[in-house]
């Protein structure tokens, strides 16, 4: 009584082979040919690539941002995120000035509890740091299954931490077997290019990338490595941007260093052209790292080929133009940062890095699976479609072609950075843990079916997993 | 009737997993849990772990050196190969001066047909080019399966060509869809330092390092780059040794280029401070380019790490110390170069890479199979335990530990670069296209079944294979 | 009624050449043969080089660490400095918490004033920034000559400043023709290191470098460009002591920034191996940056010789062994910072850098005087021996050896780190503005003759000077 | 019965100051204030700056060229440099295939013989190697003041020697204290594009620089200096024309290697979108290495100002247009390869250097005299206006500006590649070796006057004078 997804052509991170995939229950239980048993249910999905569902490790789903909330919550982010083929999600529980991480432990999942529909876990973002803070952490790590710390070098005065927090942190992570992820920007510079921007009067959207420039980025990714390397602890790059950034980066793993580099579809496909243009328009781009002159984005490119970038996530962070970008109209600096992408991260490798020539297949599933299911200890349960993983997978059709339209999209804001962009085939059915949930684009089942997923922590992987995602 | 291998642990390039492989013929035919039939044979591999057959990407079997030959041919060397975990090699076929590639290739196939215990193919080695040669190149990579080419920027008078040479071959297999295989090493420069080193009495193995110093590699590195970027074609380098080299290769790979890198065990387990032995002791060492300084071995463990060396290949080219090595006992310059390794390069990977931490056991499978069978026209045939792919599988024991010595390896040559070192773990089984041909470390047949593989060109792989290995 | 030096070789930063050196009054008044005048005081220097006085552009006299003061007051520092053959000194005046800039000026006038041998500046070190301060860096550059600035990026909770501070400090300089010099190492990680460390009992001055690592200077130098590039304003950095921060230097340099580079004898002479003295000898070497490992100090010589260096200064801060670094004994973290150099720069340049064949007598000339004139608005009038230049001439006797030794030096501190270190030559005699101060090696006035100098801004020096030092 | 400059800025590569320069005889006498005697010749220069005499080292008069010879020639084109400011040029005499050395240098004193109006000397382009010729490098630096040599890694089948032979001549060049010159450019690449686009019918002159790309010189540059390292020799790039040949240079000079480049106001002035002009019009720009796309210019400029490029020199290597560049019509590849520029480049440097604010004068001076100079042996002869040089000096008037024009310039060609270029300022006076011989921009005598000048080597440089320029 299981089901079997018969003709099509499995793809995970390592291989790309024609043969049938058995599910029982949640788990794939095996791959091969004329696995069908009598009672079983049996999809045909000839011409078609079986994907492992998508990890994304970059979301904000009901996040405050000063008076005004993400427009999508966990509720709608993860059902545009389903309908994209990405089955798992790791979000940012964050703590607030003044909050234990527990609290912000139960805020977060108090909004995710029933309202996801895919799979999902926390990194925690740590903004106020005390000694008690960083005993929390251990308990987090061990208890609550949350074994990813993010902290903020941008952001001064708010999320902003100082790199004697940093120090400890690392020290913190490196015991207790977490990764500490981070926001490379240098925070003071920032604020510093803002003030003189406005005292300018310069208050368009086209001022917002002049304010965080490329040096901003590079300065953070450069010194977060040195401390990193002072500890011995290893450090995952949240949302890489420019050449200059990867550029420390490749140097730091060449001599040996655990450093990971994380970029989104935004980086590679977008440039800083955008806030060029008419009116108020580039207020839908301003997001940190912004958008950056043209030559970046090939950059990067060449950095997944090389395979020095790690992953691709989303840093989905929506904010409707109406009413929210909005706010900023008189003073870019008030411009919610932050943009839509949850739904459109697989269409959107799969055609400008697939089918462009550019990657392969298994390069495909390791970016958007693989890599993040290995380097956030949800491997090998998420992020493969191997014996004993769960049955999360993406039957990929790759006829037919479509045009991406916030107007048919299923995130709930009213634009899409990606308007216009052709893409190649689609999710015609996901399955999450065994079970159907979408089938011809459309969610079978209006009720959410996501859980939560305690990760393991590095210390805890051995060498029967990757080192290295 | 087919083969059930139970309880392992499957390891592939992509994936860890805890399941059973079913052989049917000479292929994978599923990978689950109870898939065993009634008239299968089942082998308990409990506790052990099933990994692809290795794929040695450079071997040199029966290779005339002047007067000598290496000391293992076809028979002797594969038969070492398979009982060491490798279940497909590919050697040099090489055109000497005046001969046409058709002879050439005539020549190998001869020496290795009937007389192989692997599966094997072979590069092209080119070393007198011509209009001609240049036609032949498209005929044996359309009608032979040699998708590869060699060529040396060594060896100045007898193997090395020129740019103008290196030029041309680049532009022929862009066109045909093969890969240029190179040996970097400035020949010139070499030539240079010999000579000076012999006007000045230096004679003694010592000195062979210092007529091959590490810009010699660096140098031609860049220039072959530097050629390959002008024409637009792939480049293979072989046997990197140093980080120097590896430190153009990653500035290559960063552009966007096509560049692959290949090291060798005794250039990861190995330095310089050998050639100081006692005696003529050094000589054991003398292979191009040279073991390197302190240093240099932990760079190209890191360059593994960060995934920028490609493949581990062992350059087989065994010499007997005794009457082949002592040709150079009064002139460096005139003892045979080579070393063998064709029997250790698992053995010693796993332990030094996988189980001191360095690596993950799937980046084991990526480097000893995945890779070079991706690279070089073998994949999916070769390379993965996948649905559809040879049975060709390594049932790795990790209990126990030897310590590896000439008397008690296979390989015909009467010593070990590796005396004394431990190795954890074993070859239990192997299978060849799903026939048991390695029990407990013994040969069940001692006739030869490997046989010839036609690879496929580059131009020839779709999306459905990995761009980059 | 002039003077002549007669027969000696005349040393600038351009030229080599002999003629004869005629002052009148303060100043050189010409250079050629035949110059001599009937009522002129001739000194034969046959054989000899005239040097132009020598520019040390870091000294801290008298200055308050703690409880106690350098042992070297203005006095004894400028006293030993005279004889050593520099004749004008830029001290460190510094800004405490709570105080103007125009009580840090007056404390150091005071300091100073009648009691300096040789001419006298001031940097003005500013430490407890706030809008008030930010307008008193106009005053002093306008109004008292002080046209530099010091920050430190060090000594968390003292004198270190934050990104923020420096962003403004450099918009200041950048607005008043000032020059920002920094001391770059990261004071957190400094911090967090020397907290791990004393946590861990490591209390022995073989930990001081330890605290102090190389990424913790290169991670601040490449901050500090970084800042300065991104307001646009030039950048000195003191004591560039790693190969590291010499790196970033230089890609500063090659990308058009206006980054200039000072090291120290120490830098190029010592290395970490002193800090594993038996007991507590270790003491005497613990400065900021800390000496460094071997290959460090090849690396700033080849940056002297390819021009990258700019100056060579002493960061002079001595203090007695006994008493005064043995306030450390059970805590490294208490050894005051510091050690002597005012009177040895220039014999150790001449004697390691000229005589062993490194460097030419311009560039002798150059680091010691005439760079850190340019760069310190003191050029013309100091820094060189043109027509119109202050009569600051140091007639170098080549011949003869002696051997550094604290109890024949002048110098008011205990102990030399360079004692036993040959030096060839000596500072014969020194003329300060034209009147003849120092003779065969000593005092021939024992009342101070220096004054203070009015610098001028980097805006004030049009195309008649060099841009770059 | 001197003559006095009075009241003009003198100008070198170390100072700048107000001065009256005497010269007795042939050489400078004396520099200060109230230097006249009574029957001294004055010359008031008030509000002038007086330079050394520029030293050009690179130029090619009389050159045969296929069937032709450059347009000018040693009269016309000494002529034209003395009237720029320039009283000293190198020119290249070079030995052709089958001839010695000794013949080679007797054509090309044949040459210069009574048509030289600047001093002169030669740099030796070797191009037929032989032992014997090893030994005339020898004779050549120790009899005839021959004391560098230049070869070509371009021109393969005409000039380009190979590795081998570059090898030998850096072993030559180190042991007689001699300066190995080398054009840097792969000269297999070059052939193989230029063959490849012929086939294709590339044959305008937009498809030259399209045949010397970027990493032709680049490839070179690293070729060179590995082999220079290995032998242990100093280097002279001549002619860098890319950011890319000087990173390579700078890494070098950073290891403390004596690695020295010279630019070309070409290469900072002009770009490749010169080849795109209307018809014909591009092939003035025809010369190697090409013009370079936009970018590079600036980078050379920056190579100037942080003193990693050495001196300025002009390639002048005149062509007519009409008659001459117009050879190669119907195929770029037999444009005579060159351009002008002899009688240009202090007024270039001058007006787009230092009034720009790109250097100071100092600079200005040490690029177009004194490091030249240095580096070929002719210091402190000249380069310099120090007592005892000859006194070759330009007195160079700042006011007004003009127009640059091949109407009005006096090199003996019919197109000017700097045509429209304003100039700031020009050459009043110009004394060579004491004489005035041009005044106002007027040659004084018809008759030439330059004599040849016998060059020092490297090894007779003792520490007088700077090891590096």
């Amino acid at each position: 009584m299981g089901i079997v997804l018969q003709g099509g052509t499995i793809v995970t991170a390592g291989d790309v082979f024609r043969a049938d995939l058995r599910i029982e229950g949640e788990k794939v239980s095996s791959l091969g040919l004329g696995l069908t048993r009598t009672d079983d249910t049996v999809y045909g999905v000839d011409g078609c690539y079986l994907f492992p569902g998508g990890v994304d490790p970059h979301t904000h789903f009901d996040l405050p941002a000063g008076e005004i909330f993400t427009s999508d919550d966990f509720f709608t982010g993860t059902r545009a995120a389903l309908l994209g083929g990405t089955t798992t999600v790791l979000d940012f529980a964050t703590q607030f000035h003044g909050e234990s991480l527990a609290q912000a432990l139960r805020n977060w999942q108090a909004k995710a509890r029933g309202k996801a529909f895919t799979d999902y876990g926390f990194h925690m973002a740590v903004t106020d740091w005390s000694e008690s803070v960083a005993e929390e952490m251990d308990l987090l790590a061990r208890e609550d299954g949350i074994t990813s710390f993010k902290f903020y070098m941008a952001y001064k005065n708010t999320l902003q931490v100082d790199d004697t927090v940093l120090l400890q942190a690392f020290r913190k992570t490196k015991e207790n077997g977490s990764l500490l992820c981070l926001h490379c920007e240098n925070g003071d510079l920032v604020f510093d290019l803002t003030r003189e921007a406005l005292r300018r009067g310069e208050r368009s959207p086209r001022f917002h990338p002049l304010t965080r420039p490329v040096a901003a980025e590079k300065e953070a990714v450069s010194r977060a490595i040195a401390l990193a390397e002072a500890v011995g602890a290893p450090l995952y790059i949240v949302h890489v941007s420019t050449r200059d950034a990867l550029a420390e980066i490749v140097k730091a793993k060449l001599r040996g260093l655990k450093v990971y580099a994380e970029t989104c579809p935004q980086y590679l496909l977008l440039d800083d052209s955008r806030y060029g243009a008419e009116g108020f328009e580039g207020a839908k781009y301003v997001i940190s790292p912004p958008l950056r002159p043209a030559g970046h984005q090939e950059a990067l490119w060449q950095g997944l080929e090389a395979k020095v970038i790690d992953t691709l996530a989303t840093d989905h962070c929506a904010f409707n133009f109406r009413g929210q970008k909005e706010l900023g109209r008189e003073d870019f600096s008030r411009i919610p940062n932050g943009m839509p992408g949850v739904e459109t991260r697989l269409g959107l490798l799969y055609t400008y890095g697939v089918k462009s020539g550019r990657m392969g297949l298994s390069d495909f599933a390791a970016l958007t699976a693989a890599n993040p299911a290995k380097l956030f200890g949800l491997y090998p349960r998420k992020g493969t479609l191997a014996v004993g993983s769960d049955a999360d997978v993406v039957v990929w059709n790759p006829e037919g072609s479509t045009a991406l339209s916030a107007g048919t999209l299923h995130q709930q804001v009213d634009y899409s950075p990606f308007e216009g962009f052709k893409i190649e085939g689609k999710a015609e059915y996901v399955f999450l843990r065994g079970r159907l949930v979408v089938q011809e684009g459309r969610l079978l089942d209006v009720r959410p079916s996501g859980g939560y997923v305690f990760r393991s922590r590095r210390s805890e992987v051995g060498t029967g997993g990757n080192k290295r995602a």
